[in-house]
């Protein structure tokens, strides 16, 4: 793009995107941004990109692709315990649509406002749709989350309820699924809304520091991301299907499959967390807390692998997991 | 990217490239990274794309790119006079090839080490060619090179020759154009390479702290980025065309219009900086020891705009700017 469309661009969109911090020393404008780490803290760095095609249909709304490029980055940085601060933006745009980018734009900045994360730098090019968020927070030194701290016996613990923005995506490219539910139109739009715009769970991770032994973000959905976990600590996992959490909107939409949805549906972007089992009181204190539910549906074991169980049966099931390709 | 793709494929080209540093508390392969910032340092952070058919030809050498995706990057943080530390990677890819993989990583590869940067995170996605870099490195707090501190009277310098580059893209591209050189087969090369594999120049920019009063990196030609540097600092400027720096293989290859090169081809890479006059014998120093010709070829003034002279007389010059859209 010619630098000074570029420009006049990020002057009008994206120059006052976010909130203002006090450590940022030079935002953007000039060949970087320069920011002032705070002492004691380290830094928690992650990126990843909306692929058009890929992690969105081809004429998504504009405002939900803002929200959902920062909420995904959100989403890395509350499983590692951190606090957000700064976010680059590399965006990648077929032609230059006012309409499109104050849609973006705004939907990029309610959500950078509610979590205190300043836009300090990034680039836009002429291309094929493609949406980079950098995002960088801090979390105090040695504190931070990882996978690989769960044991065998630690429970294993999920936020809010699973399988939701599966469904709702579904429900946005699919008018006949619509005709065909059983949920009322404000439950159905509930469903949207849930992959439409996650909520990052921010001060879940943050207070899971010294609570859990292990945490991750669900963006493949919980079978294939709680395997995954459970590797990284070495470890396999049972999962209690009939425990798991699911919502009244996803029962009406989809009684008979929503176990399935829930443990295959993408995007939820909410926290998987083991933890010792005598934590579980605190983690049901800090549940009615933050009044988001937190639900224990499984369990660590040495044995590697990941078994389901409905009671005391175990599960066959062999459908293939959850890929980010749409079409 | 199904996970476990993207997870096999982080693993083979991307896990361990680049340097390792000591200040890596957690890389590649959990939500986020977490890097532990030195103390009294203020981060420098940047990103920059690549995109096919805007940045580079469909058909590029993907050892080239994964260079040169880094090294504009790099480029910025040396116009900071910063220290780079870690890099995070965003790649879309339109089909798993391994040949390219290789390449790219290697190219990538090669740079990360010279500079001691560690790849410390990423993504992967299917979707039509984007390489998006974000850069984090470290600058002594309160010394970081700006664009907005020159003044009337300091002079304008340029490190190493100008529109090299430009003429190594046309010449990749334009069979007939080396046909009608009259520079020799290694001019050719060594022109081709100077777009190819440009050098960012760190540790120029680091040796400008305290000496230069303004800086940037040179990426759309002198003539555009020397008026956005002037204008960022409240002046105006004047270039005197037949001190710009221009190699004898440009000279060879365009004998007529090497200036004009010069002036307008972007990708230069080169560092644009300024300085008080009595720091001219101290910048010719600095140019001795790292081998690196850095020429004064330009005067800041406190009216607006950019004047060209040659001599004394002063050119009109229409030429539409360098713009990163090749097709």
């Amino acid at each position: 793009m010619a630098s000074e469309v570029e420009t006049a661009l990020v002057e009008r969109y994206f120059r006052h995107l976010g909130s203002v911090r006090t450590d940022v020393v030079l935002g953007i404008g000039d060949d970087a941004a320069v920011l002032r780490a705070p002492p004691g803290m380290d830094l928690a760095m992650t990126t990843d990109s909306l692929v058009e095609g890929v992690h969105f249909h081809p004429g998504a709304a504009a405002r939900s692709l803002g929200h959902r490029a920062l909420a995904v980055n959100l989403s890395d940085l509350a499983a590692m315990g951190a606090t957000p601060g700064w976010a680059l933006l590399s965006l990648s745009l077929p032609a230059i649509d006012d309409a499109w980018l104050g849609e973006f734009s705004t939907g990029f900045g309610l959500l950078a406002r509610s979590f205190n994360v300043a836009l300090v730098g990034g680039n836009l090019s002429r291309g094929p749709l493609n949406i980079t968020v950098q995002l960088c927070g801090m979390v105090q030194s040695g504190t931070a989350l990882r996978r690989s701290g769960a044991r065998p016996g630690h429970e294993l613990w999920v936020s809010g309820t699973l399988g939701d923005a599966a469904a709702g995506l579904q429900l946005g490219s699919d008018a006949s699924g619509a005709a065909a539910s059983a949920a009322s139109a404000t439950e159905r739009a509930w469903l949207r809304a849930r992959f439409e715009y996650p909520t990052p769970r921010l001060a879940l991770g943050q207070a899971l520091r010294g609570i859990a032994s292990s945490c991750m973000d669900l963006s493949d959905g919980l079978l294939a991301d709680a395997a995954r976990l459970a590797q990284a600590s070495g470890c396999g996992a049972i999962l209690q299907v009939e425990r798991l959490p699911v919502s009244s909107a996803l029962r009406a939409h989809e009684p008979a499959s929503s176990w399935q949805r829930a443990l295959q549906g993408g995007e939820d972007y909410e926290l998987c967390f083991t933890a010792p089992a005598d934590q579980a009181a605190r983690l049901q204190e800090l549940a009615a807390g933050l009044a988001l539910p937190l639900t224990p549906c499984g369990t660590l074991q040495a044995a590697a692998g990941l078994v389901l169980r409905s009671g005391s049966s175990v599960i066959q099931f062999s459908q293939s997991p959850f890929e980010h390709f749409i079409s």
